[in-house]
Protein backbone atom coordinates (compact mmCIF):
# COMPACT_ATOMS: atom_id res chain seq x y z
CA UNK A 1 0.00 0.00 0.00
CA UNK A 2 1.43 3.24 -0.98
CA UNK A 3 0.76 5.71 1.92
CA UNK A 4 0.94 9.48 1.29
CA UNK A 5 3.96 11.47 2.20
CA UNK A 6 2.01 13.70 4.65
CA UNK A 7 0.43 10.60 6.28
CA UNK A 8 3.71 9.30 7.08
CA UNK A 9 4.59 12.45 8.43
CA UNK A 10 1.98 12.61 10.48
CA UNK A 11 1.85 8.87 11.46
CA UNK A 12 5.63 9.87 12.97
CA UNK A 13 3.94 12.36 14.89
CA UNK A 14 1.28 10.59 16.39
CA UNK A 15 3.78 8.13 17.07
CA UNK A 16 6.24 10.82 19.22
CA UNK A 17 3.06 11.90 21.07
CA UNK A 18 2.65 8.00 21.98
CA UNK A 19 6.03 7.69 23.03
CA UNK A 20 5.80 10.75 25.70
CA UNK A 21 2.35 9.36 26.99
CA UNK A 22 2.91 8.11 30.94
CA UNK A 23 2.99 4.63 31.76
CA UNK A 24 -0.29 4.83 33.59
CA UNK A 25 -2.66 6.35 30.93
CA UNK A 26 -3.40 3.15 28.57
CA UNK A 27 -6.25 5.01 26.26
CA UNK A 28 -5.73 8.32 24.35
CA UNK A 29 -8.40 9.85 22.23
CA UNK A 30 -8.02 11.14 18.68
CA UNK A 31 -8.80 14.53 19.71
CA UNK A 32 -6.49 14.41 22.58
CA UNK A 33 -3.28 14.10 19.62
CA UNK A 34 -5.31 16.29 17.19
CA UNK A 35 -5.37 19.45 19.59
CA UNK A 36 -1.05 18.70 20.69
CA UNK A 37 -0.06 19.10 16.68
CA UNK A 38 -3.03 21.66 16.07
CA UNK A 39 -4.94 19.79 13.42
CA UNK A 40 -8.37 18.51 12.90
CA UNK A 41 -9.67 15.25 14.80
CA UNK A 42 -10.89 13.99 11.29
CA UNK A 43 -7.74 13.79 9.97
CA UNK A 44 -6.05 11.91 13.06
CA UNK A 45 -9.11 9.16 12.55
CA UNK A 46 -8.76 9.10 8.54
CA UNK A 47 -4.98 8.73 8.90
CA UNK A 48 -5.56 6.06 11.41
CA UNK A 49 -7.52 3.85 9.04
CA UNK A 50 -4.12 2.79 6.75
CA UNK A 51 -3.39 1.15 10.44
CA UNK A 52 -4.06 -2.25 10.50
CA UNK A 53 -5.25 -2.60 13.88
CA UNK A 54 -5.17 0.94 15.45
CA UNK A 55 -6.45 -0.59 19.21
CA UNK A 56 -9.74 1.28 19.00
CA UNK A 57 -12.32 0.86 21.82
CA UNK A 58 -15.00 2.62 23.67
CA UNK A 59 -12.91 4.51 25.21
CA UNK A 60 -10.46 5.51 22.91
CA UNK A 61 -7.37 4.11 21.40
CA UNK A 62 -5.05 1.54 23.35
CA UNK A 63 -2.22 3.58 23.52
CA UNK A 64 0.14 0.51 23.47
CA UNK A 65 -1.60 -1.17 20.67
CA UNK A 66 -1.96 2.03 18.46
CA UNK A 67 2.09 2.68 18.76
CA UNK A 68 2.48 -0.94 17.38
CA UNK A 69 0.47 -0.52 14.64
CA UNK A 70 2.23 2.98 13.45
CA UNK A 71 5.74 0.84 13.93
CA UNK A 72 4.33 -2.16 11.75
CA UNK A 73 2.62 0.10 9.26
CA UNK A 74 6.08 2.02 8.85
CA UNK A 75 8.16 -0.40 9.08
CA UNK A 76 10.50 0.57 12.46
CA UNK A 77 11.27 -3.28 12.92
CA UNK A 78 12.89 -3.47 9.41
CA UNK A 79 16.18 -2.14 9.84
CA UNK A 80 17.62 -0.30 6.82
CA UNK A 81 21.26 -0.24 6.82
CA UNK A 82 22.92 3.08 5.54
CA UNK A 83 26.48 5.11 5.09
CA UNK A 84 26.68 8.32 5.70
CA UNK A 85 28.68 10.57 3.12
CA UNK A 86 30.24 13.45 4.17
CA UNK A 87 31.86 14.02 7.84
CA UNK A 88 31.25 17.49 8.48
CA UNK A 89 29.09 19.20 10.90
CA UNK A 90 25.66 18.11 9.52
CA UNK A 91 27.19 14.28 9.07
CA UNK A 92 28.49 14.42 12.33
CA UNK A 93 24.90 15.68 14.04
CA UNK A 94 23.22 12.61 12.35
CA UNK A 95 25.76 10.04 13.06
CA UNK A 96 24.94 11.12 16.80
CA UNK A 97 21.04 11.49 15.96
CA UNK A 98 20.84 7.75 18.47
CA UNK A 99 16.61 8.14 17.32
CA UNK A 100 17.28 6.81 13.95
CA UNK A 101 17.50 3.50 15.17
CA UNK A 102 14.51 3.01 16.95
CA UNK A 103 12.82 3.81 13.79
CA UNK A 104 15.17 1.37 11.92
CA UNK A 105 17.96 3.44 10.08
CA UNK A 106 21.08 1.96 11.52
CA UNK A 107 24.62 4.10 10.70
CA UNK A 108 26.80 1.72 9.78
CA UNK A 109 29.79 3.89 8.88
CA UNK A 110 30.84 7.50 7.23
CA UNK A 111 32.87 8.71 4.62
CA UNK A 112 35.06 11.52 3.72
CA UNK A 113 37.49 12.68 1.44
CA UNK A 114 39.72 14.63 4.15
CA UNK A 115 42.88 12.87 5.34
CA UNK A 116 42.22 14.36 8.48
CA UNK A 117 39.03 12.77 8.89
CA UNK A 118 39.39 9.25 7.60
CA UNK A 119 40.50 6.55 10.73
CA UNK A 120 38.69 9.42 13.09
CA UNK A 121 34.99 7.65 14.93
CA UNK A 122 31.90 9.66 15.48
CA UNK A 123 29.68 7.88 17.82
CA UNK A 124 31.29 4.53 17.17
CA UNK A 125 30.85 5.01 13.49
CA UNK A 126 34.11 4.93 11.87
CA UNK A 127 34.97 7.85 9.03
CA UNK A 128 36.36 5.44 5.74
CA UNK A 129 37.47 7.06 2.65
CA UNK A 130 35.17 7.98 0.45
CA UNK A 131 37.16 5.76 -2.77
CA UNK A 132 35.97 2.37 -0.14
CA UNK A 133 32.20 3.07 -0.51
CA UNK A 134 32.02 0.67 -3.58
CA UNK A 135 33.59 -2.01 -1.95
CA UNK A 136 31.75 -1.57 1.48
CA UNK A 137 28.74 -1.54 0.34
CA UNK A 138 29.33 -4.80 -1.59
CA UNK A 139 30.78 -6.14 1.34
CA UNK A 140 28.27 -5.27 3.82
CA UNK A 141 25.08 -5.49 1.46
CA UNK A 142 24.14 -1.34 1.98
CA UNK A 143 22.55 0.20 -1.10
CA UNK A 144 21.43 3.74 1.23
CA UNK A 145 23.64 6.33 1.50
CA UNK A 146 22.74 9.93 3.43
CA UNK A 147 24.53 12.74 1.53
CA UNK A 148 25.83 15.38 3.68
CA UNK A 149 28.54 16.72 1.58
CA UNK A 150 28.53 20.69 0.67
CA UNK A 151 26.28 21.48 -2.24
CA UNK A 152 29.46 22.22 -4.44
CA UNK A 153 30.75 18.78 -4.54
CA UNK A 154 26.88 17.30 -3.94
CA UNK A 155 26.33 16.04 -7.55
CA UNK A 156 29.31 14.66 -8.14
CA UNK A 157 29.75 12.77 -4.81
CA UNK A 158 26.00 11.55 -5.86
CA UNK A 159 27.23 10.39 -9.17
CA UNK A 160 30.52 8.26 -7.78
CA UNK A 161 28.25 7.25 -5.46
CA UNK A 162 25.67 6.01 -8.21
CA UNK A 163 28.52 4.08 -9.72
CA UNK A 164 29.69 2.27 -6.42
CA UNK A 165 26.08 0.67 -6.28
CA UNK A 166 24.04 2.96 -4.29
CA UNK A 167 20.40 2.76 -4.79
CA UNK A 168 18.68 5.24 -2.42
CA UNK A 169 20.62 8.61 -1.49
CA UNK A 170 18.30 10.58 0.85
CA UNK A 171 20.23 13.95 0.05
CA UNK A 172 20.81 17.29 2.22
CA UNK A 173 22.67 19.34 0.06
CA UNK A 174 20.55 22.44 -0.99
CA UNK A 175 20.78 21.35 -4.59
CA UNK A 176 18.86 18.75 -7.12
CA UNK A 177 21.48 15.81 -8.14
CA UNK A 178 21.11 13.95 -11.70
CA UNK A 179 21.71 10.68 -11.08
CA UNK A 180 20.69 7.44 -13.55
CA UNK A 181 16.92 6.55 -13.24
CA UNK A 182 17.94 3.68 -11.08
CA UNK A 183 18.84 5.56 -8.06
CA UNK A 184 16.00 6.98 -6.05
CA UNK A 185 16.60 10.43 -4.41
CA UNK A 186 14.72 12.38 -1.49
CA UNK A 187 15.56 15.67 -1.15
CA UNK A 188 15.59 16.27 2.73
CA UNK A 189 15.19 20.57 1.50
CA UNK A 190 15.63 21.82 5.05
CA UNK A 191 15.31 25.27 2.70
CA UNK A 192 11.92 24.32 1.90
CA UNK A 193 11.16 23.18 5.09
CA UNK A 194 11.64 26.78 6.24
CA UNK A 195 9.65 28.50 3.44
CA UNK A 196 7.05 26.32 4.54
CA UNK A 197 7.01 27.07 7.91
CA UNK A 198 7.35 30.80 7.15
CA UNK A 199 4.33 31.18 4.52
CA UNK A 200 1.71 28.40 5.11
CA UNK A 201 -0.11 27.15 8.52
CA UNK A 202 -0.24 22.94 7.74
CA UNK A 203 0.94 20.89 10.10
CA UNK B 1 -2.02 33.33 -0.82
CA UNK B 2 -1.82 30.50 1.76
CA UNK B 3 -0.05 27.52 -1.34
CA UNK B 4 -0.03 24.45 0.31
CA UNK B 5 3.21 22.87 1.68
CA UNK B 6 4.05 20.67 -0.86
CA UNK B 7 3.95 23.09 -3.44
CA UNK B 8 6.39 25.45 -1.59
CA UNK B 9 8.57 22.48 -1.03
CA UNK B 10 9.11 22.02 -4.84
CA UNK B 11 9.13 25.80 -5.75
CA UNK B 12 12.05 25.69 -3.20
CA UNK B 13 13.67 22.88 -5.58
CA UNK B 14 12.79 24.68 -8.95
CA UNK B 15 14.95 27.32 -7.64
CA UNK B 16 17.80 25.21 -6.44
CA UNK B 17 17.37 24.05 -10.16
CA UNK B 18 17.30 27.52 -11.73
CA UNK B 19 20.67 28.62 -9.42
CA UNK B 20 22.41 25.76 -11.38
CA UNK B 21 21.62 26.64 -14.75
CA UNK B 22 24.78 28.15 -16.47
CA UNK B 23 24.37 31.56 -17.28
CA UNK B 24 24.45 31.25 -21.37
CA UNK B 25 21.58 29.13 -20.98
CA UNK B 26 18.54 31.88 -21.05
CA UNK B 27 15.67 29.06 -21.31
CA UNK B 28 14.55 26.14 -19.31
CA UNK B 29 11.50 23.81 -20.39
CA UNK B 30 9.33 22.44 -17.77
CA UNK B 31 9.75 19.06 -18.89
CA UNK B 32 13.45 19.57 -18.39
CA UNK B 33 12.69 20.63 -14.75
CA UNK B 34 10.22 17.53 -13.97
CA UNK B 35 12.52 15.50 -15.70
CA UNK B 36 15.50 16.36 -13.00
CA UNK B 37 13.08 15.89 -10.13
CA UNK B 38 11.21 12.71 -11.51
CA UNK B 39 7.85 14.07 -11.31
CA UNK B 40 5.48 15.29 -14.06
CA UNK B 41 5.44 17.89 -16.14
CA UNK B 42 2.13 19.31 -15.65
CA UNK B 43 2.76 19.01 -11.98
CA UNK B 44 5.40 21.57 -12.58
CA UNK B 45 3.27 23.79 -14.48
CA UNK B 46 0.71 23.34 -12.25
CA UNK B 47 2.98 25.32 -9.85
CA UNK B 48 4.06 27.78 -11.75
CA UNK B 49 0.36 29.17 -11.54
CA UNK B 50 1.14 30.21 -7.80
CA UNK B 51 3.65 32.54 -9.48
CA UNK B 52 3.14 36.09 -10.44
CA UNK B 53 5.06 36.23 -13.81
CA UNK B 54 6.70 33.44 -14.58
CA UNK B 55 8.32 34.67 -17.23
CA UNK B 56 6.80 31.62 -19.89
CA UNK B 57 7.45 32.28 -23.23
CA UNK B 58 7.24 30.42 -26.93
CA UNK B 59 10.75 28.51 -26.21
CA UNK B 60 10.44 27.83 -22.58
CA UNK B 61 10.93 29.77 -19.21
CA UNK B 62 13.00 32.55 -18.95
CA UNK B 63 15.14 30.88 -16.38
CA UNK B 64 16.35 35.16 -14.48
CA UNK B 65 12.40 35.64 -14.65
CA UNK B 66 11.35 32.37 -13.20
CA UNK B 67 13.52 32.31 -10.69
CA UNK B 68 12.54 36.03 -9.46
CA UNK B 69 9.32 34.82 -9.57
CA UNK B 70 9.98 32.05 -7.37
CA UNK B 71 11.49 34.38 -5.00
CA UNK B 72 8.98 37.29 -4.81
CA UNK B 73 6.42 34.53 -4.32
CA UNK B 74 7.99 32.62 -1.10
CA UNK B 75 10.05 35.98 0.56
CA UNK B 76 13.36 35.41 0.27
CA UNK B 77 14.03 39.41 -0.06
CA UNK B 78 12.10 39.52 3.55
CA UNK B 79 14.54 38.85 5.98
CA UNK B 80 13.86 36.46 9.09
CA UNK B 81 16.35 37.19 11.86
CA UNK B 82 16.07 33.78 14.62
CA UNK B 83 17.93 32.63 17.12
CA UNK B 84 19.36 28.85 16.86
CA UNK B 85 18.80 27.17 20.81
CA UNK B 86 21.34 24.49 21.54
CA UNK B 87 24.79 24.68 20.33
CA UNK B 88 25.08 21.35 20.06
CA UNK B 89 25.99 19.31 16.94
CA UNK B 90 23.11 20.53 14.78
CA UNK B 91 23.02 23.22 16.11
CA UNK B 92 26.37 24.24 15.14
CA UNK B 93 25.71 22.47 11.85
CA UNK B 94 22.82 24.86 10.91
CA UNK B 95 24.89 28.00 12.05
CA UNK B 96 27.45 27.15 9.72
CA UNK B 97 24.54 26.55 6.97
CA UNK B 98 25.29 29.51 5.10
CA UNK B 99 22.48 29.33 2.49
CA UNK B 100 20.11 30.10 4.87
CA UNK B 101 21.09 33.80 4.18
CA UNK B 102 19.88 33.49 0.62
CA UNK B 103 16.15 32.09 1.68
CA UNK B 104 15.76 35.09 4.06
CA UNK B 105 16.73 33.52 7.50
CA UNK B 106 19.34 35.55 9.39
CA UNK B 107 20.61 33.59 12.69
CA UNK B 108 21.27 35.84 15.11
CA UNK B 109 22.80 34.46 17.55
CA UNK B 110 22.42 30.77 19.97
CA UNK B 111 21.89 29.97 23.34
CA UNK B 112 23.00 27.20 25.49
CA UNK B 113 22.79 26.36 28.86
CA UNK B 114 26.72 24.69 29.16
CA UNK B 115 28.63 27.19 30.77
CA UNK B 116 31.64 26.05 28.36
CA UNK B 117 29.73 26.56 25.36
CA UNK B 118 28.51 30.27 26.34
CA UNK B 119 30.44 33.24 24.94
CA UNK B 120 32.05 31.16 22.32
CA UNK B 121 31.66 31.89 18.37
CA UNK B 122 30.04 29.53 15.60
CA UNK B 123 30.47 31.12 12.42
CA UNK B 124 30.07 34.58 13.64
CA UNK B 125 26.92 33.92 15.89
CA UNK B 126 27.85 34.47 19.66
CA UNK B 127 26.24 31.80 21.75
CA UNK B 128 24.50 33.24 24.63
CA UNK B 129 23.51 32.35 28.36
CA UNK B 130 19.71 30.83 27.17
CA UNK B 131 18.61 32.49 30.03
CA UNK B 132 19.41 35.94 28.11
CA UNK B 133 16.95 34.88 25.21
CA UNK B 134 14.10 37.01 26.33
CA UNK B 135 16.26 39.70 26.90
CA UNK B 136 18.09 39.64 23.48
CA UNK B 137 14.56 38.84 21.69
CA UNK B 138 12.67 42.28 23.01
CA UNK B 139 16.08 44.01 22.12
CA UNK B 140 16.55 42.67 18.85
CA UNK B 141 12.76 42.07 18.02
CA UNK B 142 13.04 37.97 17.34
CA UNK B 143 9.99 36.28 17.52
CA UNK B 144 11.65 32.98 15.60
CA UNK B 145 13.58 29.60 17.33
CA UNK B 146 15.42 27.07 15.79
CA UNK B 147 14.84 24.50 18.71
CA UNK B 148 18.24 21.60 18.33
CA UNK B 149 18.36 20.81 22.23
CA UNK B 150 18.37 16.78 23.20
CA UNK B 151 14.68 15.30 23.10
CA UNK B 152 14.72 15.41 26.67
CA UNK B 153 14.30 19.09 27.61
CA UNK B 154 12.83 20.28 23.97
CA UNK B 155 9.56 20.49 25.86
CA UNK B 156 10.78 22.14 28.40
CA UNK B 157 12.95 24.88 26.57
CA UNK B 158 10.08 25.26 24.34
CA UNK B 159 7.78 26.21 27.60
CA UNK B 160 10.83 28.41 28.82
CA UNK B 161 10.63 29.97 24.72
CA UNK B 162 7.07 31.00 24.85
CA UNK B 163 8.02 32.90 28.53
CA UNK B 164 10.19 34.85 26.72
CA UNK B 165 8.44 35.94 23.75
CA UNK B 166 9.21 33.51 21.07
CA UNK B 167 6.22 32.87 18.75
CA UNK B 168 7.50 31.08 16.03
CA UNK B 169 9.65 27.29 16.83
CA UNK B 170 11.24 25.57 14.15
CA UNK B 171 11.51 22.27 16.20
CA UNK B 172 14.20 19.31 15.27
CA UNK B 173 13.68 17.81 18.31
CA UNK B 174 11.61 14.48 17.83
CA UNK B 175 9.12 15.09 19.89
CA UNK B 176 5.72 17.14 20.07
CA UNK B 177 6.02 20.03 22.35
CA UNK B 178 2.95 21.16 23.98
CA UNK B 179 3.30 25.01 24.20
CA UNK B 180 0.49 27.75 24.37
CA UNK B 181 -1.96 29.07 21.29
CA UNK B 182 0.02 32.06 20.57
CA UNK B 183 3.13 30.04 19.43
CA UNK B 184 3.17 28.17 16.31
CA UNK B 185 5.52 24.77 16.07
CA UNK B 186 6.94 23.99 12.73
CA UNK B 187 8.08 20.31 13.50
CA UNK B 188 11.02 19.18 11.33
CA UNK B 189 10.51 15.52 11.77
CA UNK B 190 13.67 13.71 10.32
CA UNK B 191 12.23 10.47 11.50
CA UNK B 192 9.21 11.26 9.51
CA UNK B 193 11.54 12.46 6.40
CA UNK B 194 13.34 9.24 5.93
CA UNK B 195 9.68 7.31 7.11
CA UNK B 196 8.65 9.06 3.55
CA UNK B 197 11.73 7.82 1.93
CA UNK B 198 11.64 4.36 2.51
CA UNK B 199 7.80 3.81 2.36
CA UNK B 200 6.51 6.52 -0.49
CA UNK B 201 7.55 7.45 -4.13
CA UNK B 202 6.30 10.75 -3.79
CA UNK B 203 8.72 13.97 -4.16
Amino acid sequence: MNIPAKVINRLALYHFILEDVREEEQYISSSKIAQLLNIDNSQVRKDFKYLDNSGKCRVGYEVKRLKQAIEVCLGFKQKKDAFIIGAGNLGSALAKYDSFKDYGLNILAMFDNDPAKVGTTINDKEVFDITKVGNLARRLNVDIAILTVPRDYAKNVAMYLAGAGIKYIWNFAPCILDVPDDVKVWNENLIGSFLQFTNNDEV
